[in-house]
């Protein structure tokens, strides 16, 4: 008999609960150990792991898949060391379950404790490289989180036989096999189905582009949080160190165009726009940058730079462009990065800490900087020690969502008879 | 030329949005300051709300609503007495606002700061008694939210006359007028175009029956807060102190039937029901509560004992009913609270710290109480000074939702001109 893939998604979330209740009143040693069991597998399972891993790429190259896709999808011997190996270094960070929050005692004598808790069970949903799936795992797993993945379709091969690989680790040390599991289908309705499961899921995060995130965010009925577009900018103030903002500027853009947290918007205040600009121009040119500017920035840098549209200044472009644009004070640059931006990342470099303090007030981003690079909004640099993505929502997470950020918390209250009057 | 009610809606979000980022930059000297002048204005124009409640109630009783329903839905001048001082008592409460939550430094030498802000602007949904509206604006209002309200039809006269007030208090301080707005419309095509409102409403809190929960909850983009079901459970313990076990069930049952932080459920040792249950079981009918029990609660209680179903052990009466099982086990008691209660509020009675201490851990509940009333799970019984009401969700806010849960935070980054490498 063959389930259908609604009940498939049933089974997975009623097992999935089960391994959360377990999960949840598990040691931080054992689930250590768990990891450790699950990297050695892993790395037992490498031509296993390797062999499926060829058979996704076979099957995605027949379906026309591009270069670059193939390359992200492709594991070798290596890229596979670097799996366990973050993995194992999940085992180092500190489990952040069953700490106190808050304690405190009330007039009639009842002792409350806030503590935190795993979430229950998490689902998560990505596209592309396999590494998400146990980066995924390692991190669900270390907070007692039961977790239940759905892979992009070109990696589905691969990702079936890493999380065999994390089952059997699970299973070795006495932890549910089912802590970890993967929606054996590629079907797009299985989106949609797991993002009705609210009976047994407590959490989505979709990590992919805009059409899967807004797909999940219109089906799910349980709480999504969303990694969404970073249109970020940078605020070059009238008392900026003027190199100091080329630096800055120049890294946020060009150091990893791709990524959330490069800045596709450069501010210039109009004071120091003749002094700044051709320099910083010059170097972000040599470095392949395109520069679409308004018409000040056009007059003072040339027939090189494309005029902006209002287009421009919300486009995350996620490539070598840069959005450009003079303004006449403060209050102007916040005006333009609130009305324009994706509250991600934003950063002003100026030497007036007055001036800073109200940027920083101001701009209503998840991170905000002074006098440094948009690239550090991340869970590593952070110091979070890994992280699940950087959220751009604003309810229980907002920026880089690292181990605490997959907990939940839960009052126990003590009392010696207590009753309501 | 009149506005469609999705224009309305557009509009409403609109200003509230422009509300909200005043409200952000503004002290809490001026939002206490806010606060009293609603409360004075509440007061002054206790002669409109009084005749716009009128019409609210003829209109009602033209509808046939029931006695009960009009007594919520009315308000006198004591009642107006008392919202005007609720609105007051707000500026005693702290404003979380501001404060930094983590400090820390990288070893490149940034300096992060992770400080509390308001979310933004806040959608609440509810029914009926009209003092919601104004205790929701308030305490959005002192965390420095804008708020849309949409309260039930019964008293939408006094809502608007109540809103009309706030702003007017707003205004006269110097706050936007729109950082309290009522959708003046009681369609129910409103509640699902304001659940798709997420480029303006970063959380909606629905507050009323389950159907409205769930038209919020499938309708919704944005993060919802639910306040839902509490099917709670007390277990008697058999090292239990028996006395005190009856007064902490008498008082779950009893002391407020209708709420949902009150008792559907006793479970009972084996080995002391005989011992526990006639007395307790006296006491209640003597308090008029119907008691559905299991066989072995039939056979040591009588035939004044209902035969309880299947269905008794998830229902939430939300009156004198309670249902009763006896267990074998504490494990036995867990898994019954684990399988049929709702995760809200739960209670063991047992002088064993050791059985205690795992009920606590294992019972995975919003709050679980050892040797006290589940009334106790409440924002003002914590010490919270003021609630938005109890979320039965895992994200944000689990629990009583005070002040500090209708805030978000934001990431502040100090540098020196660090780029990333």
């Amino acid at each position: 008999m063959t389930l259908s893939l609604s009940e498939v998604l049933e089974q997975i979330g009623q097992r999935a609960a089960a391994a959360s209740r377990i999960l949840s009143q598990t040691t931080t040693a054992e689930k250590n150990k768990a990891l450790l069991a699950i990297a050695r597998r892993i790395e037992q399972e490498t031509e296993t792991i390797l062999a499926a891993n060829e058979a996704d790429l076979r099957a995605g190259s027949g379906r026309g898949l591009s270069a670059a896709m193939l390359d992200r999808a492709r594991l070798d011997p290596k890229r596979i060391r670097t799996i366990a190996n973050s993995v194992r270094e999940v085992v180092d960070l500190t489990d952040p379950t069953g700490e106190v929050l808050k304690e405190w005692g009330r007039p009639n004598g009842l002792k409350i404790s806030k503590r935190r808790v795993p979430i229950g069970v998490i689902g998560i949903i990505y596209e592309s490289r396999p590494n998400v799936t146990s980066d995924a795992a390692s991190l669900c797993l270390k907070t007692g989180n039961a977790v239940i993945l759905r892979g992009g379709s070109e990696t589905i091969r691969s990702n079936l036989a890493l999380v065999e690989a994390i089952s059997e680790g699970c299973k070795e040390v006495g932890l549910p096999e089912y802590s970890v599991q993967l929606v054996p289908s590629t079907e797009r309705a299985a989106v949609t189905l797991m993002a009705q499961l609210d009976r047994y899921i407590h959490l989505i995060i979709p990590r992919g582009g805009r059409s899967l995130i807004e797909a999940v965010t219109s089906a799910a009925r349980m709480p999504v949080i969303k990694h969404f577009d970073g249109v970020c900018a940078a605020y070059v103030d009238r008392v900026a160190d003027l190199r100091m903002a080329e630096q800055i500027v120049v890294n946020a853009k060009c150091q990893r165009p791709g990524v959330c947290n490069a800045i596709e918007t450069m501010l210039v205040h109009e004071a120091i726009a003749r002094d700044f600009l051709p320099a910083c121009a010059n170097t972000l040119w040599e470095r392949g940058v395109e520069l679409r500017g308004d018409l000040l920035t056009q007059e003072i840098l040339g027939s090189k730079v494309v005029p902006a549209t209002e287009e421009d200044w919300r486009t995350e472009y996620l490539d070598l462009i840069l959005a450009v644009k003079t303004v006449g004070s403060l209050e102007e640059a916040v005006e333009h990065i609130e009305t324009y931006g994706s509250h991600h990342s934003d950063v002003i470099i100026t030497e007036d800490a007055v001036i800073a303090q109200k940027f920083l007030n101001q701009v209503d981003s998840a991170a905000v900087f002074w006098n440094a690079s948009t690239r550090f909004n991340d869970g590593a640099e952070f110091g979070f020690g890994a992280e699940i993505g950087i959220s751009t929502d604003r309810l229980h997470a907002r920026g880089p969502m690292g181990l605490e950020e997959l907990t939940s918390y839960k009052y126990l209250v003590e009392g010696k008879g207590q009753i309501r009057g």
